[in-house]
């Protein structure tokens, strides 16, 4: 059984962690300059040409301080959540008093928007007061009232202000005392699940336990029969809020059954992910090895059989859902940047309870490919879908693969994934540490310097590295006392010829469940950790139908693509010679500075091809080809084109 | 130009074409046996089980003889005319008073549903009486008046009966009241093509020809701007009928440009090729080379960038339609069954009018491939997708694999592709053979014996092989007089050592546009046909995107496929050596005797990967296969498994 001495390892304070890395901050410095700017207009309406989203619009309707009509999705609300979220943690690390001031105005807003018995969602106050919760399925409202509540809770952490949390204790108390197996009571549980985690994280800042058992008791009732969701829509007061969702299957929503049974990763992606997340919580705080056992069969699900390489999950485009197992097709998959997030959320929790390196793997994975990608590198456009291969011309509105785009899009009028991306590299500190009572866990190969308070002392870190380009990790780390503390360093899957050297010295170190610890009293000490990661052909399983004959280049986290601007059009008539090596050049001018993998192949010689016949009784001609590879992160970032992620090799 | 002596070829007479072949007689006589019949309960609500089709019952109650209300599709009329179709194609060669007796009091009732102004559809009779030709986008009331007119041609044409006819004349009488140029008159054009096509037949029939000016006011008005069907719905009139069509755009129903000016397939394919049908007979009647000559871009863009090997057209399971050039994929096709019968009743018109047999390749390749896939050996169970690669575990509900079918489906509610194979099946005759002043065209090799009438004699032929199991075909010719006559014999695009001999002589023959032509007065004369065609490896277009490095296996019109039944599971991990002969076998036991064609290739070891990694840094292993192929044609009338056609191969 996993569950560790019932205590699972915490995060180190976003406060106290400083990033300054070359990879990534380059992508977390548009959060503060960019993207949350861009997101405030976007709120206000005031962004031309955009689609109106009508979010504050809508806390003011409610308010009272504002006419008119309700205006966005259901769910419009969590961009207000989200994008205060993101606010919060980039106030953790980088104060800003008129960053601050507007947030507060929205707070105040957001407490004015409140009904008297703490009822807080714009849509159903304005426009269907009457139906609070009729529509659990559909409303969206536990999932609302989550997001604004993650949000809440990190404003608090950031800044010490407890009027948004207060807000929401009492919503979060309204939401207790609304559901819950006792007569009277509803015996629903959310649609779309997002309020269990973020009552978990209520309960860890104030300690108060029924809002914990509220998280327990929605995964405990989930799935059971009756099915809740068919249930309600045979009540009168049922209004279908999305007509396609028509014959909905309970699968979609993970209701099919109850939550410990399930032994696929089912449904919607980002649903599933945000619900395992709070399962593991859960399990953890419960000791509960049902669940936990749950937990582990669903990540193992996903991961041997339901992922991507990219770490992006969700095969099917049409509902963004998984699918079956080994079935990931790479051209019309959904693969939604959220869900990868969902999927490093859960990965975190896991590895914290586990203390097993191999769940932080995947975390690294996800964060390194899919959720980057997710993003362009001017912080302007997103990635709701990300693709392992794409042709643009084939990308056609109102086909199968309508949802596929060949380029990033400006924010869309449902824009989860753009304000889920800022507040994940705004709390990118929580992925690169884990602590223990007397241990410091470092996850992630991210320069920053930190303090970390563990149970008897500090311990000052600083991480200096070039990674993922190099991979010379240097640390230099010091303890206020005299105390002796451990540093977990993570040992990745990817890793050749690991070592530690301290000060100079060459390091023994124990390996546990993949990491390499360091016992010692730190006192200015050195640390340098170095491996060999270099570049490798992948196969996939014999049994993912779509990618058999075919190879993925990867090089330490990074998954590469070819892009048509480096390799002309057509990718899919590459094969690639497996048997040459691929070799690995550094280029500082390209794309902030990015390491290019260049492998020899043929590629069909296609010159001609426009005036021939479409079947033939004759051999492609093919011809030498030098190919070039940038890190799957990167691609659509220079010009609209074909990308590929699994060529095809020769095999035999 | 191809319109050559504005003259095009005559068909032959369904009445004199007597079929007895064993390929094709296992389909033709389950038309009698088992589809008339099980389609004349479905119409009549007698099959326990399946979805009511409401069709008979909706003329009743427009004859005002039943009461309740319009139950099925819009366009639900269409049933009943495709199954008098059928009916009368059947008594054409094959009387049966009882049949006959039914159809004509299905006549009976059709006529007293007639409106007295000579209207007929009974959805808006019954239902939107206020509401006739306000929606033609979506309303297929002149797509039900196309098929209906079709029945009655060919009820006329099999029994001499004109009563149904003459239901069907005052109804074109009102259509052409109705619609035109001319102030006054409605200037729309179907939403779904085929009225156009059988008002041709109409005015071939009468001779009267304000029909084929119908038919051409509705080509030649078709894609004008502003655009007929954006315009109707700005009509307070204007009634949705398939919300899930909000946002329709014009290239689904081909009219986002004049015909003349379109150089693509694009949208619906079944319109699409319906239209070009009409397009056809009006180019050649009117001789009207702008309008031939975009029938001749139209079909080569079909059959160069968007055509199945299988002769089947629309790549996108959403909306059926063709997509773009080269993209065909083979998981995730339509492929409709109608689809293929539209192209060859299209590619049978380009036929007639040029006399070119290259025509007729492609109109094989549809008939004995994809249409006759569509059907079950039993005649029981159809497909109306046909796809390329079937994996049927990820053929799941709400993905975009939904629409694929990996077993033969019973009856639909929307009925279009079984009684539209049954018509097709009824009227096969017609793809045999082509008539001129003076000589037989021979198209297809089916064993028949037939009376040809030319214009001053009579040809007797009969026609024996088994083809396409092997390529003897035996000819006994002889006509009534002495005059001299030609036979035309396609060479197909696959023969090898195409020969002829008369009596035992080798023959010399002229090639003319892809025919064999032999001049002669004929006197049981016995001519043998022989040619090779062994079977190939083929491969595609190299930017054919979905089949680059694999091949598929033909062999005449015949295109082979592997199923899971004879190979295994995980057909996507074969690889097919193409270096090997591929060896021919006839089982006479096997689906009613076929040809089975077996090479040599590599299959993944997938014995423990279940056990396995998602992605690894290993080869797979392969070990040695010997493939069995059946053709494509019978896939699915065994087992429920996997299917592929297009099979990786080791191309360098």
């Amino acid at each position: 059984m996993g569950l560790e001495n019932n205590k699972k390892l915490k995060s180190v304070n976003l406060q106290k962690i400083k990033i300054n890395d070359a990879f990534w901050t380059k992508y977390t410095k548009l959060v503060k300059d960019v993207i949350i700017p861009y997101q405030w207009n976007i709120l206000n309406d005031n962004v031309k040409g955009a689609e109106p989203s009508h979010c504050l619009k809508n806390f003011k309707i409610a308010a009272g301080e504002s006419s008119g009509e309700f205006g966005g999705a259901v769910f419009q609300d969590t961009d207000v959540a989200k994008w205060l979220e993101a606010v919060a943690y980039t106030l953790a690390t980088d104060k800003d008093k008129n960053l601050e001031a507007t947030a507060d105005e929205v707070i105040d807003l957001i407490g004015r928007a409140q009904c008297e018995d703490g009822y807080l969602n714009t849509y159903f106050t304005i426009k269907e007061p009457e139906l609070r919760w009729t529509n659990l399925m559909e409303g969206h409202e536990l999932y609302t009232a989550g997001h604004l509540l993650e949000a809440a809770i990190a404003y608090y952490n950031a800044t010490g202000k407890d009027k948004f949390l207060n807000i929401m204790i009492k919503f979060a108390d309204l939401i207790c005392d609304t559901f819950g197996k006792e007569a009277g009571k509803n015996h629903g549980y959310p649609g779309h699940q997002e309020i269990e985690l973020a009552l978990v994280k209520l309960y860890e800042i104030t300690n108060e336990k029924k809002y914990i058992d509220m998280a327990k008791y929605f995964i405990d009732e989930r799935g059971k029969s009756p099915n809740y969701f068919l249930e309600e829509q045979k009540s009168e007061k049922f209004k279908r809020i999305f007509p396609e969702f028509d014959g909905y299957s309970p699968l979609y929503s993970q209701s099919h059954l109850p939550v410990r049974e399930q032994k696929t990763a089912e449904g919607h992606a980002v649903r599933a992910v945000y619900m395992y997340c709070a399962m593991a919580d859960l399990a953890c705080e419960y000791n509960d090895s049902e669940l936990f056992k749950a937990c582990e069969i669903l990540w193992k699900n996903i991961v041997d059989k339901r992922m991507y390489i990219t770490g992006s999950i969700g095969s099917s485009g049409l509902l963004e859902r998984f699918t079956t197992d080994y079935d990931l097709p790479n051209d019309s998959n959904y693969s939604e940047t959220c869900a990868s997030i969902g999927l490093a959320l859960f990965g975190l929790r896991m590895a914290k309870i586990t203390r097993k390196a191999k769940y932080i793997d995947v975390v690294e994975r996800a964060l390194y490919n899919t959720v980057i990608s997710g993003i362009s590198m001017d912080g302007k456009s997103f990635f709701y879908v990300n693709p392992l291969e794409v042709w643009p011309d084939s990308c056609l509105s109102r086909t199968s693969k309508e949802h596929v785009k060949p380029v990033r899009q400006k924010w869309f009028g449902v824009a989860c994934c753009p304000p889920n991306i800022a507040r994940t590299l705004a709390s990118l500190g929580q992925y690169i540490y884990m602590k223990a009572k007397d241990t410091l866990y470092i996850n992630l190969f991210v320069s920053n310097t930190s303090v970390v308070e563990l149970e008897e002392k500090n311990i000052y870190v600083e991480l200096v590295t070039d990674f993922p380009n190099d991979n010379n990790i240097n640390l230099k780390v010091s303890s206020n006392n005299d105390n002796k503390a451990s540093i977990a360093i993570r040992i990745p899957d990817y890793a050749e010829n690991f070592n530690i050297t301290i000060n100079g010295k060459s390091c023994l170190f124990e390996v546990n469940k993949g990491f390499a610890v360091i016992n010692g009293s730190f006192n200015d000490d050195i640390i340098k950790v170095k491996f060999d990661s270099p570049a490798r052909f992948m196969y996939s399983n014999p049994l993912l139908r779509a990618d058999f004959a075919k190879v993925a280049i990867t090089k330490g986290p990074l998954v590469y693509c070819l892009e048509e601007v480096d390799n002309g059009s057509n990718l899919s008539g590459i094969m690639v010679n497996t048997a040459e090596e691929i070799s690995e050049i550094y280029d500082e001018n390209l794309l902030g500075g990015t390491t290019l993998l260049y492998v020899n192949g043929k590629k069909v010689d296609d010159k001609n091809s426009s005036r021939e016949k479409l079947y033939l009784n004759k051999r492609p001609v093919l011809n030498d080809i030098k190919l070039k590879a940038i890190s799957y992160c990167y691609w659509g970032n220079r010009k609209k084109g074909e990308m590929i992620v699994w060529m095809k090799a020769d095999i035999i």
